[in-house]
């Protein structure tokens, strides 16, 4: 081949990858790892049921700590171990153990290295994972790696390359990895996904999330400042699950819809600096994210959804939740609202030569409403119970409520790693498609190939009930 | 020049004029015509001041029958001629006139070319413009060329070769070209606009607008159909301005800071073509808008602008109204709310170790917040007066005010040609981005090399007040 051939073969090899003309498929991809042989999909994944899950707390700062007091009150939970580089954290956590009338459990602290400790331990099946989000991954994998099912929280991973290293290990191992993302719990949001489900929102078209909310007074409540670090070390939005996480659920993501492609676009970073400025007392000319970050996706079947990150601005606490639907449409923040056409609710053929207009519901005529769409997990029970135990109103006692019903059933978890994969993936690929001018990115299919083979969004329920 | 040179040198073309590889420009130029020789830029225009503003009236529908009314309200005008197609709407305009202690105005109807003639009467200042969207420009255009001033209903223009042509004929004319944007002039708006212009809310970093009404009540009173008509036939954003003209007055674009890049995404077409075929009885599958298109914009000084088009589904009214600082915030929709970070009113130096949280006022708190930092427009005794004489809350007449204001006293008008064209180019630019996969579109600067002479937007004063 001559030279001028093999330019032009690498010309239109850049253009066919990573971009083509107007018209064309403008499109950045990104590589998809094939599957290895004899490893299959984990897609409504279930392990053998257990009477009691053992579970291992890893990180017990503010969500950890917490979380181990929510578990003394779920049925058919022991918790065997627990760990954290600080011991006096460990110590703490196996006080309130002690407090709530359970057994102590095994400590590991005073190394990063601890944690391998205890996920090699026979007498444990859930290791429920609370570190610096930095730390998450070599955490899941190695836990993964010694038969344990995995709980991680928000946000479970930041690169493509630790998100396909945790669906391959979940793959492979066939273990749970299930994110803890507690804000699908929330009570209105629950309730408009039945309502979605029902049919009463109509055809769904577009979703928003977001996290807005201004850490100024924690930033320094975090281990070693490595939020803050976090933010300066990585473009993207490092925090996209809150808001998309609920949207995903009422669009059946991967259970019958895809995302297909993503922009992103982020303000410069003003306050960002300043944080670390007034930390170090040093110039800080290296800060990554952008002190706003949008993203838009867009999805096989034409819907769209918008996600937004700001911790950076005061500004009031909102999660834009909002699902628009051909017929009706609900938002939350500041104020819960749901909107259905007059006549939307009749039934499923909508005469368009005789809409008249829109109802709002809110307050107390919205309450009305929604309590005729309990969402199945929601029993009053249940309800009464999540109220009083709390975190953040309830809904992390009903996420942890609903993984440790469905390990002791041996049913599919509501989240799997499909779920963490394209919820999380909104970092590298935001980063991808700001450092590239705002162009679209490819999603990957995470599923690789069964994104359309569940039917929607479903929670798996024992059949005696 | 061999064949493989050709092609390598061709492909090189299209890489470098519409998208490069990752770390590049993958960004979408469009044309900017050149200035004609001898022509100057239109920013800061003036006409000489005129004691009485004669009006012609292009358009009596909805929106043209309530400006004559509210022209009868505003000193120092004199309405000399009425136009619209159908000859009873003249009529009653010319009641409503006489009704008001008016005298009687010329009219002209019975063709849509009737608008000429009044464009070509002598005692015409000013060429109101309140038709269907698709003869705003040839209007706006004819009447500049018979020397009137021009002031044309939201959105003046949809298309880029319309917008230039706008802005051609100012700068030829020397005429005034204003855009009818009234959300400019909600109290709301006004009164966050100073605040951010006098540093309350910090460096402004991100805004947003957005037009969600669900216009199902409203599709058949429009003439002939048209409004729904042009949303078949037009891709992108096409009623972008209420949303976008109030963030870009606070942004000051083209006043130190431009529109760069923009990109657009949106649903597919649900309920649109629904509209079409209760009104037609066939199947329609060439409906071009999608029910909802969201628009992102980064500025030339690092911020962002997210603008959102919705008048297909059943929601509440929102215009999205967002304004976010560095040191503080402001909000409308579903209820109005400011949030300011508890020192930051203190004085300039922000001292970022000492940073509690944040403080939000809304209802009565956000009231009195307020009422210190009163537009300069918004005398108490014009606000009493926009109050009593109305439309849409008083904003209608606060907006015609002034244009009457500045055109009297020989001042540059609030909003210029530029306005216009930045405001409306969304369209075009957002169908061009969604063609293309939603890629990155670069944003004209229509002042053609002056976007950066004036420094932040201002109102224009007589010097006697």
């Amino acid at each position: 081949m001559r030279l001028e051939q093999l330019s032009a073969a690498f010309l239109m090899m850049i253009l066919a990858a990573s971009c083509a003309g107007p018209g064309g498929n403008g499109i950045i991809q990104t590589e998809t790892p094939a599957r290895p042989a004899g490893v299959e999909s984990v897609l409504g994944l279930t392990v053998p049921a257990m009477d009691t899950v053992r579970v291992g707390f890893v990180g017990l700062g503010m969500r950890g700590a917490d979380a181990v007091s929510r578990y003394t009150c779920i049925p058919g939970v022991k918790i065997t171990a627990l760990c954290d580089v600080e011991a006096d954290r460990v110590e703490d956590s196996n006080k309130r153990l002690e407090a709530a009338g359970f057994p102590k459990a095994a400590c590991y602290s005073g190394s990063t290295e601890a944690y391998r400790r205890l996920c090699e331990r026979e007498d444990v099946d859930l290791v429920y994972v609370c570190t610096d989000w930095k730390s998450h991954v070599p955490i899941a994998l190695y836990a993964m790696e010694h038969g344990k099912n995995v709980a991680v929280e928000v946000p479970a991973a930041a690169s493509l390359e630790d998100i396909w290293a945790l669906v391959d290990m979940s793959e492979k191992t066939r273990k749970h990895c299930m994110m803890l993302e507690n804000c699908c719990y929330d009570f209105f949001e629950m309730t408009v996904l039945t309502m979605a489900q029902k049919g009463v929102l109509g055809e769904i078209i577009h979703g928003e999330g977001s996290y807005h909310h201004n850490l100024d007074p924690f930033w320094d409540a975090y281990w070693n400042n490595w939020r803050l670090d976090f933010n300066r070390t990585h473009k993207g939005d490092v925090y996209p699950t809150h808001g998309l996480g609920p949207v995903c659920q009422v669009m059946g993501i991967h259970r019958g819809d895809r995302f297909k492609t993503l922009v992103a676009m982020e303000t410069g970073a003003v306050n960002g600096p300043k944080h670390v400025e007034a930390r170090t007392g040093e110039k800080c000319d290296d800060f990554q994210n952008g002190d706003l970050t949008m993203t838009m996706i867009s999805t096989e079947k034409g819907r769209t959804i918008l996600v937004e990150h700001d911790v950076m601005t005061p500004r009031p606490y909102d999660r834009m939740y909002q699902i628009v639907g051909s017929e009706g449409y609900a938002g939350k923040y500041p104020v819960r609202q749901l909107c259905l056409r007059e006549n939307a609710r009749e039934g499923a053929a909508v005469d368009y030569s005789d809409l008249g207009g829109e109802k709002i519901y809110s307050g107390e005529s919205l309450d009305r409403l929604m309590e005729q769409y309990r969402n199945p997990v929601l029993t009053p029970e249940l309800e009464a119970l999540a109220r009083e135990v709390g975190g953040h109103g309830g809904m992390d006692f009903i996420m942890d409520y609903r993984l440790i019903y469905c390990l002791r059933n041996g049913l599919p978890l509501d989240m799997d790693v499909y779920d963490m994969a394209e919820w999380c993936c909104l970092t590298e690929l935001g980063k991808i498609s700001m450092e590239n001018g705002n162009a679209p990115v490819e999603v990957p299919d995470f599923t690789r190939g069964e994104w359309n083979r569940l039917e929607g969004f479903s929670y798996a329920f024992a059949e005696a009930e």
